[in-house]
């Protein structure tokens, strides 16, 4: 990953009550903040992304593109609990000069939103164009709108309105896969001993939430794997049990490898507990007379999330299932769903991004033009 | 349980070469055989279950229901590789005196049948009436049709005709949450002192592929863990980890707490790679043009999976879904696939056993009704 500018916010104030001292968010930016200050697109990585969105979204960014660099002053921060440059378990906790590991403190949704509202400001930020994220990202990116009346679009793909108990189970199956590794230690493992095979085998699981039975079924049938030369590596902690006999077992084996080689498994339990805390409290709200007359984070009322909001659901993703994400269009004011048609699932969000490029395009468009609803509704029908 | 029968097979040669020494299959049996030998309904148990259907599958069993013991002789066998009194992982290896635990040889789908064969004939059956399972226990049904054209009816609910990319990765994510275990040692643990934090994950894991996300969020939405009492047994080995924030991280717990209570790691281990096991061939068989004559278990030749079949696909199951099944359907010359409209995704095939055992009487009672196959055709639409 290219060099992370960082943003130091001292001492931060979490929702717990808790201070996090030092904090420190690592950003990135591509292209320039216009003169009105209103160009601005703040984008939200996922569960172990990082600041880099041309890596990881390259689909979308670009001239031309949705998020585009020479319109856009685009905004990328690692979430505070990860483990690319902004503070998390691995950083040093000033109280005692050695990182916190499992000794970090919980951190949300609403956490990261705020110190991300804090490094807008900071950079001159009057006004924000757009949000966006995927799954995590979506999270963030929605809690973000549901604060800041005055975002001009907001983006959210494959996610909810609040962390359902299907994907609370998810990831709790997840790290109780990390807690079943002797090398977990409570959560203070030496840095070159870490929780190589229960941090894999949590993320074999997560590989499943992430595809679907198709796309396994497509790329790998029941093909054996293939005669691998064992070599010191492939002996490493994180490949226990019997050699893979199917080819859909040594390709978890590499994705749980793969993570295990750049994530930290602190990071992954902060980040996968951060999720269980994503709540707008839209179902409240819409049970609530006083809809518009909610506090905002300042403790103001306003009315919230009554921006132009794209949801974007993938009909193959087990993870956010459709009719999740309809829901929460019920409950907004101004929220058009579309569907993008992955085959890979919840992944689709990723995989498939040049065709999400061309939903958020067309979405933005549509904003943009002259007003005719009726014309809007019919172009609808026809793009999904 | 209900104590079992015990069949003796002595020296039992499997499908990998290895002869299996001292092999016994625990069974139960209901109901009588008739004079003409040809009332025998076989049972077949699902990953964790025992030869005691009237516990698991009491809603398709008893007078009246589809498996009926004042009709039937209702045959139902551990399966090999399990821990319910069938030959397996804890049993003792007569060569070293000792429990087999991980040295217990490979097991398939197609030496259970074999054994469950031999029962049957050990215990006089000429003609089985029917053969039925769910899950598992499906498979061992649609191998025992494809090796016995005599068999009168099968039902397979929610299996497939060969395990798929998709089930053999959620089992092998599984069997890695067990591994990533300190006390799995590799497979020779201490009987007390079993890998109990990687079993119960793997248990969270599976219980997440048998339900869905729909039945989770209805029955748990985000309601808080309830505040328990820390009692000595909550802080056992297989407990590990923060407490749980939310009441869908309680019962996983408690799910994962159950299976570690009642079965053994290595028979999890063996049993999930004995489903891998499974393929009917059917895929290579639709493309020979010489189908019919493919070599039976004997070696002669002879026609397969010609009898009337039923396949249950369950809409909202997640592990099987219904577009396998009916390819499945695709594959056989006499099937009828069913649909069993249950919300509890892959469980419903136990949950909702009533629903079920209406679908089987009703497929049953047309087959013995006098043939007319457009009335046939017309109540299946009528029905589905």
């Amino acid at each position: 990953m290219a060099e992370s500018d960082c943003f130091e916010l001292g001492n931060f104030a979490l929702e717990s009550g808790a201070i996090l001292p030092a904090t420190r968010l690592a950003y990135r930016t591509w292209g320039r903040l216009n003169e009105r200050r209103d160009n601005a697109v703040v984008v939200f990585h996922s569960l172990t992304g990082d600041a880099d969105v041309t890596t990881w979204w390259s689909g979308l960014f670009g001239p031309g593109k949705a998020v585009d660099p020479e319109q856009h002053y685009v905004i990328c921060a690692n979430l505070l609990g990860s483990c690319y440059g902004s503070t998390g378990p691995t950083s040093i906790n000033p109280a005692t000069g050695k990182p916190w590991q499992a000794n970090f403190p919980d951190v949300t949704v609403r956490d990261n939103v705020r110190a991300q509202r804090q490094l807008c400001a900071h950079l001159g930020v009057d006004r924000v164009d757009m949000v966006i994220g995927g799954s995590l990202g979506g999270m963030l990116a929605l809690q973000w709108a549901a604060w800041d009346p005055s975002v001009r679009r907001v983006v959210a793909v494959a996610t909810s309105a609040a962390h359902s108990a299907w994907c609370i189970a998810w990831s709790e199956s997840q790290r109780q896969a990390i807690y079943a590794d002797p090398a977990w230690e409570d959560g203070f493992y030496a840095p070159d001993r870490p929780p190589a095979a229960g941090l894999a085998a949590a993320r074999m699981m997560a590989m499943l939430s992430y595809r679907n039975s198709d796309s396994f079924q497509q790329r790998f049938g029941r093909e054996p794997a293939a005669a691998v030369a064992v070599t010191p590596q492939v002996q490493a902690s994180d490949q226990t049990g019997p050699r893979p006999s199917y080819s859909v077992q040594s390709y978890l084996h590499h994705q749980g490898r793969k993570l295990v080689q750049r994530f930290d498994a602190n990071s992954y339990v902060c980040l996968t507990h951060m999720a269980n805390s994503h709540d707008l409290g839209l179902e409240k709200l819409s049970s609530d007379p006083d809809r518009f007359a909610r506090p905002s984070e300042s403790g103001k009322k306003r009315s919230g999330l009554e921006q132009p909001v794209l949801l974007v659901g993938i009909p193959s993703d087990i993870l956010f299932p459709l009719a999740d994400i309809e829901a929460l269009a019920a409950h907004l004011t101004n929220a058009e769903v579309a569907t993008l048609p992955s085959p890979h699932g919840h992944d689709g969000f990723l995989l498939d991004a040049d065709r999400l490029d061309v939903l958020i395009r067309d979405w933005s468009e549509r904003l943009d033009a002259p007003a005719n609803p009726r014309h809007h509704a019919l172009k609808t029908c026809i793009s999904t």
